[in-house]
């Protein structure tokens, strides 16, 4: 199913809007036997128990469309000892940070508007931006970092309402833009008036104590939205994110919400508000870096020892993938992988304009060891047949 | 704040999204000692208590996009009870039934797109449908119910892709279409070929057994979607709603839920299906009906008891709200009646061309006997100085 049969009258943005390849590939990864690389799920094995729920009569009514008190709360203090000072004010909670996503890009972005983003960058905000009809103008981001130079032609020469970044353990590239690259595209934002929109789940998943200060804390003039998301951290199935705000966007992103969907579910704002209150972040968050560390420090092991050394990366700081470019084209990967019962995530459905066809994508969230060494072991075989 | 200051670049979609007057009119229904009939939120008293939620390990990571086997098959049997035969692959979960009209919406309505609409009818809609541009093309829903004549000249003149009704205890008029309307429009769909958004929210508030059968269920030729909710007859707070689609509309729903939230929260929906595989529904809703019949019904003898004789209704076979049709200009209701410490609601952000502001919608769902007559008293007061 790519486009609509000639009969059904569909909206522009149905007819423009991609499907998701990973929800393809992942219903292939559940096959017997098979070992994927490819998803980005989080490990069930080190998400905590679910507190204990207590009384629920407090949250059975409709709430507010900007969030629960609670959680609010205990966002303002932790994102203030993150770097990003904010007041509650500020604060919406979303579905999940995709709709965060959705609701930022809904109210910036018309037919044609001039969206920048990285290269590559988060296939399903590329859907999103593809379905609104967006200009994509994409920067280079590769092995050597942030492209300045190219980041500031781009907002020279074009038009560009908006700009999507995900400075934090990026997906796919797991690069982590540094201190100076921080404090330059804030500097270039604030000179170029472009509204940010800063996209950072992974935030907590950071193994070598990264410098993680969000961009939007360095603005001074530009306009900016920040996605946040409790999904990596927590419980993805409760589907709670939240976005901040910078004060002039603010009622303009809880209208879109309030016609979209009124107000999130309030069962999961009331569990992940009652786990911040009682200080169990701190201590959650240790773990699952400690838990994540061992994988990524074992994947960069098998790597090495099982790829051929023409297959280039960059050790993630944090987040949950590798992103190997390869001398090869990848397109062949997936399928040739199925057969060998081995999925990797082709890089194309990241790339914007990048010589596309010759990277993956490499999960190690959720994989065992036994896994891990076998399935690489897997698809280096098959990297030999491309 | 009606329109964005002019330095901020924001999208057309942000510009034509109107606010909700409700959500405005709520704020202020919480002063103390104010008596309010404008909020459409069901009695917190006659909601069940929250099933045991036993091992949650299961909903802890993310789902799928079309949502849990367990709801689903447990709405196949209901619904096909309630005469809308559908499979579970017709099937998907919502963040509240507000979230399947957005996407539904946005699959179908590009800018000047004709949505022929009753009027009045569902602000909220209103306001997605506005956000989206649409061509607004409305019918007359009175005191005689369906313009079947006004409905035909609409589709026959224009050429509108998407028809918009709340065929049972429609909100805000309480109508509820017979037997004859339900056959007649699904006719009239039928060949003009239209697709049939069909919102039905209200449908267990049934006192006097009206007919039901949703319109959805007689087409033969034309698309539809059906939109379901949980709100009205479980907990709001959970944000649960559905989606039953035509085959053809289904794949397109569902690709626009996936990049709008990629899927909905997973514990409302295991609350809700357990709650119905337990067996708890048909008792459940006999109890929603007995409870509220009987506000429904003292509604009904104190509105003839205190309000002038020149204001007309008709009672409503169900859902919440009495929608009363005045003489005299309504606008001015709102601020004199919270002077008087009553907040009814006006009738003119439900109305599309109708001769506006001569309407009230009062809600009953949430009043005590002691409100509903002090609140009907003091109302009777403002409308005498009209």
């Amino acid at each position: 199913m790519s486009s609509p049969s000639p009969e059904l009258k569909l909206s522009a943005y149905a007819n423009r809007l991609p499907g998701s390849p990973v929800r393809e590939i992942l219903s292939v990864s559940q096959q017997p036997g098979m070992i994927s690389f490819a998803g980005g799920l989080p490990d069930a094995s080190v998400m905590p128990e679910m507190p204990e729920l207590g009384d629920l009569s407090s949250i059975k009514q409709y709430g507010t469309s900007d969030g629960e008190a609670l959680v609010k709360q205990e966002l303002v203090k932790w994102l203030g000892s993150e770097g990003l000072a904010c007041t509650e004010d500020q604060i919406m909670i979303t579905s999940g940070s995709q709709q965060g996503l959705d609701l930022a890009a809904r109210i910036l972005v018309d037919v044609g508007t001039q969206v920048v983003v990285e290269d590559p960058t988060y296939l399903a905000m590329l859907q999103v931006l593809r379905g609104l009809g967006a200009d994509l103008v994409p920067f280079d981001l590769g092995e050597n970092g942030v492209d300045l130079a190219s980041l500031e032609q781009q907002l020279k020469d074009k038009n560009p309402r908006m700009v999507y970044l995900i400075p934090t353990f990026q997906n796919p590239t797991g690069y982590s833009y540094t201190e100076a690259e921080r404090i330059a595209v804030a500097e270039l934002l604030d000179r170029y008036d472009v509204t940010l929109i800063e996209d950072d789940p992974y935030r907590v998943l950071n193994y070598d104590n990264a410098f993680t200060r969000p961009i939007c804390s360095y603005l001074k003039k530009a306009t900016w939205m920040y996605m946040g998301s409790f999904s990596k951290m927590l419980w993805p199935g409760l589907r709670t994110g939240y976005v901040i705000a910078h004060p002039d966007l603010y009622p303009w992103i809880l209208r879109a919400k309030q016609a979209t969907d009124l107000h999130s579910n309030r069962l999961g704002q009331k569990i992940i508000g009652d786990f911040m209150a009682a200080g169990s972040l701190p201590a959650h968050i240790e773990r699952l870096q400690n838990h994540y560390r061992v994988k990524r420090d074992l994947m960069q092991k098998l790597l090495k020892q099982y790829l051929p050394e023409s297959v280039k990366w960059k050790l993630p700081a944090g987040g949950m993938f590798f992103w190997l470019e390869l001398e090869t084209d990848t397109r062949d990967v997936l399928s040739k992988g199925i057969e060998a019962k081995v999925v990797p995530l082709p890089g194309t459905p990241f790339e914007v304009e990048k010589s596309a066809g010759k990277a993956l994508r490499l999960s190690f969230s959720q994989m065992t060891p036994e896994d891990m060494e076998e399935g690489l072991k897997r698809l280096a075989k098959v990297l030999e047949t491309l």
